[in-house]
């Protein structure tokens, strides 16, 4: 049961967002802007992105619902979105999304751990300045969604092949006008 | 020097806002709602919980920000503000402010660290489903703006009294339209 009284049957963020509409338009319209508009990262890795950190997080639910939109645009199966969770340096990804994920694993531990050494190396793999910023802010919007998640001992369904289904509709429809009742 | 080639001259989070507007909105437009809009928590005691995370965060730009913010809605000194960040329990702060306290406090650390027991004894000091809801949010965002502002490299100016004049500024003026050029 959640800390607080929620509307009952949402999982995950769902319930918090259906409770406090007024703070979901925002974190929606950041969620937008960071995972889906125009961008030189595709949304597969930015999803990814969004997908590793919530899982260095410990958040079952955004891991599980973000793992499940990234392998839909990246056409992969489960197993390889729990490869790059696991150990991405091992896994066939770009040498530049690598660095990323470097980046957005010490912003995962604090901002203060993002080495000037991590940052030269993602823009010697080509790495634009556009890119680095938006990686840290995911990085870091994601350590805010999931203790939002977390922090309202919300509930969230363990079969992992929901997530997988939702998938496709989740990125289809986005999340500007994201309906956390529907 | 930043990480990224920020707009010169704009200390903590100001950089990284006129370099990326369009997050930069959503930002500010959670800001507003969770630290200035209606609600039965006032600004201060809302400030006072950004300040507590921004200090267990260790950052420097948004715990004096916000310090100096609190310190204004407050009508107390700086000595009040450091005394809650280093011990919250022994201040004249209200003991429903200090169970709050103790939840973002726990939120700073990671999601699944919030126990019942700090809820119920939030609860029972008063503490209403939202009061409750905003206090995760505000500490969850926090999480993620320290990690954004130290994430990107940024410098703040280091004498603690510049940011307790520009409080009131800051205050009055609001996040909404928020011009981090201004």
């Amino acid at each position: 049961m959640a800390h607080i009284n929620l509307p009952e049957g949402l999982p995950g963020i769902r319930g918090p967002m259906a409770f406090r509409p007024e703070t979901s338009k925002p974190l929606n319209e950041l969620a937008e802007v960071l995972l889906r508009s125009e961008n030189s990262l595709s949304r597969g890795d930015r999803e990814l992105i969004a997908t590793y950190v919530s899982s260095l997080n410990d958040c079952f639910f955004c891991q599980n619902a973000h793992g499940g939109i990234a392998q839909h645009y990246m056409k992969c199966d489960m197993n390889f979105i729990d490869q790059v969770k696991n150990d991405y340096n091992s896994t066939a990804i770009s040498d530049k999304l690598k660095a990323l994920l470097a980046i957005a694993g010490s912003v995962q531990k604090g901002g203060k751990h993002v080495t000037s050494a991590q940052i030269e190396k993602a823009k010697s793999l080509g790495a634009t300045d556009m890119e680095i910023h938006d990686t840290v802010l995911i990085a870091a919007a994601f350590c805010m969604f999931n203790r939002y998640v977390d922090g309202l001992g919300t509930w969230a369904p363990q079969d992992r092949e929901i997530y997988v289904q939702r998938g496709p509709k989740r990125a289809e429809e986005g999340y500007a006008n994201f309906d956390p009742r529907g």
